[in-house]
C-alpha cells in the first residue's frame, strides 16, 4: 500500500465539505472537484466552521494549528481529471444516482493513479452496481460516513463483487488513522447497516403518528427522553444484555415474546402525498418549540460533547 | 384534585426501587409493597444508589439533603392492604402478567381511598384489559417509565376505556412535578410507543445479525458511533427535518424512495430457540469488549451527564 499524503474530494456538497475538513485537519493535501462551480469563500467557510468543531473535540489539541494554516493545504479544481490525477485516496460524495456514479467512476478510474484507492459515501447504492464498467473496479468499495462526517465516527465499509478484499483492510486502516471507527460489512445490502437500522425506527415513528396514536412531538419526545439517551451510550445489544440482570438470553425470554406482539402489531407504513403532508406539518408544529436556537449548531455542538463525554467514560 | 402526599410503590423490583428513590427525592412520603419479602438492607442500599444519580443530576440543588434522611420517609409492608389504605398516587410494577394485573388491580382497589390515582408501569400490556373488573376502573391509567425511572424522563400516559380523562390530566400534572416529561397517547396500542420504536429498532439489529450482513459488535458500533449519538439530542422527526438544508419535505423527497426500497428488502425477523443463541453468542462476543467496566454504573453516570448536557444545550 502506498503512503496516502494526498486525497482527492469528488463532490462538494455538505457532506464532501465535512469530508474535506477532516482530512485537511488530519494532516492530508486535499483536492476538491465538484461539477459545479465552486464558491470558494461559501465553501471554506464551512470548512472552517467543521475544522472548529474538530478543535473542540480534539483532547490531545495535537492538531493545534489555526484554520487559516490548515486551509493552505486545500486546492479547487474545475476538471475532474486535474483534481485526481495525483491523489492517493479518493472520497466520492456525488448524487445517488446510479447512472452519474457508473458514468464518474469510468471517469475516476481513467484518470487516477493505478493504486489510488476509491471510497464511495453512497448512502443506499451497492458498489457492485457503479464499478463495472470501470477502469479498475478493484480498487473501489464503499465507505459510508454518517452525517456530520467530520464528527461521527461511523464509516460502514464493503466491497462489491469485484473490490480486492485487500483495499478493504487498507481502506479501513486508513480511516482508523483519521480517527473513524470502520465497521467492515460481510455482504453489500441495501441500505448498509445504520440506514437500515435508523429507517426501522422511522417507518414505525412515522405510523404511530400516521395511526393518530401521538403526534410528532411525542415521538420525538419519547425518543429523546427516553432510549435515545441510551443509543448514545450503548447499541442495541448491550442494552438489551442490560434490560435484565440475568443478561441477554433471560432479557430475550421475557421481552421476546411481547415484542413479537408489537412486531406483528407494526403497520407497513408507506410515503404518499397525503403522509408526507400530514407529518411535515406535525413537524413545523414540533419546530415551534426550537425557534429560539440554531438546530444545525446545537446539534454539532452536542455532538461534540457526547463524543467527549463517550471518552471520558472509556466507552471509545 | 387532593395534593399527594404520600405514594405507594406497589413492586419493589428493579423498576420499583427506582420509582421509590424518585418519589422519596421528591419529597414525598412512600410506601413500598412487594408479595414477596424484601430484603431490606439490599433494598435501601438499591435506593441509596439511585438517590446519588438524583443528587449528581440536580443542577438547583435544592434538595440537599443526605440520602439518610430521605430515607425515613420510607415504610416498608408486608401486606398489601396496610400500604396502600392512605396513600395518594399508586405507581405498579407488578409482572408483565395480564392475569397478575387484574386480581391486584381488584384488591388495590378495594383498599385504596377513593380519591388515588393508580398508575401502572405496565411496559405492554393495556390497562383496558386489567380495569375492568377493578372497583374505581376510572382511576386506573398507565404510567409507563423508562429505565431506569429515576434518570429518565419519559413517562407515557393513557388511559384504558374507563378511565376519567381527568384522571391523566392529574398524572400528566404529577409526572412533571417529579421532573418528568409526560407524553399522553391518544389511544391504546399494544407497546405504547418507546417501546414499539425500539422494538422496530431491534427488529431490524437482530435481523442483519440472523442474515449475515454483520455482527452484533458491528450493529452496536453503527449505533453508538453514528444515529445513536444523534438521538440522545434529537428524535426522528428534527433529526428528518436536519437530513436536507430545504427541510423535512424536501429531504422525504430525497430519502423516501430509498428508504423505501430497504424497507422493503427488511426480514421479518422471529425469535426461536436458535436465533436466540446466535445472537446470545454474538452479545457474550461483544462483552468482552467491556470486561473493565461495570455497565449498569457506566450507563447510569452517562445518563446524567447526557441529561445534564440536554439541560445546558436548552434542549429540556
Amino acid at each position: 500500500m502506498e503512503v496516502i499524503k494526498t486525497v482527492g474530494v469528488v463532490g462538494a456538497g455538505v457532506i464532501g465539505a465535512s469530508w474535506t475538513a477532516l482530512f485537511l485537519y488530519k494532516g492530508f493535501k486535499v483536492n476538491v472537484y465538484d461539477p459545479y462551480p465552486i464558491d470558494e469563500a461559501v465553501f471554506k467557510k464551512r470548512i472552517s466552521a467543521n475544522l472548529n468543531d474538530l478543535l473542540a473535540l480534539d483532547q490531545n489539541a495535537e492538531h493545534s494549528y489555526s484554520p487559516q494554516d490548515v486551509l493552505l493545504h486545500l486546492e479547487i479544481f474545475n476538471h475532474l481529471k486535474d483534481a485526481v490525477s495525483d491523489v492517493d485516496f479518493i472520497q466520492e460524495n456525488a448524487p445517488e444516482r446510479l447512472d452519474v456514479k457508473q458514468q464518474l467512476y469510468q471517469e475516476i478510474t481513467a484518470y487516477c493513479p493505478e493504486h489510488t484507492i476509491i471510497a464511495s459515501s453512497s448512502s443506499g447504492l451497492k458498489v457492485s452496481d457503479f464499478q463495472k464498467e470501470a477502469l479498475h473496479p478493484e480498487r473501489i468499495l464503499l465507505g459510508h460516513p454518517f452525517n456530520p462526517p467530520h464528527l461521527l465516527p461511523l464509516v460502514e465499509i464493503v466491497g462489491g463483487n469485484l473490490t480486492d478484499p485487500q483495499i478493504l483492510k487498507q481502506a479501513s486502516e486508513f480511516y482508523k488513522q483519521l480517527g473513524k471507527n470502520p465497521i467492515v460489512l460481510n455482504k453489500e445490502v441495501k441500505g448498509h447497516v445504520a440506514n437500515r437500522l435508523q429507517a426501522a425506527l422511522w417507518r414505525e415513528a412515522f405510523s404511530l403518528v400516521e395511526q393518530g396514536v401521538c403526534s410528532a412531538e411525542d415521538v420525538d419526545g419519547a425518543i429523546t427522553s427516553g432510549p435515545g439517551l441510551r443509543w448514545a451510550l450503548f447499541g442495541p445489544y448491550i442494552n438489551m444484555q442490560l434490560a435484565n440482570q440475568k443478561g441477554f438470553k433471560e432479557a430475550i425470554h421475557h421481552l421476546g415474546p411481547p415484542m413479537t406482539e408489537w412486531w406483528n402489531d407494526m403497520h407497513a407504513f408507506q410515503h404518499s402525498d397525503e403522509t408526507t403532508e400530514l407529518l411535515e406539518a406535525q413537524t413545523n408544529q414540533l419546530l415551534t418549540q426550537y425557534k429560539d436556537i440554531d438546530l444545525y449548531e446545537t446539534r454539532d455542538k452536542g455532538l461534540v460533547d457526547i463524543l467527549k463525554l463517550r471518552q471520558q467514560l472509556k466507552l471509545d
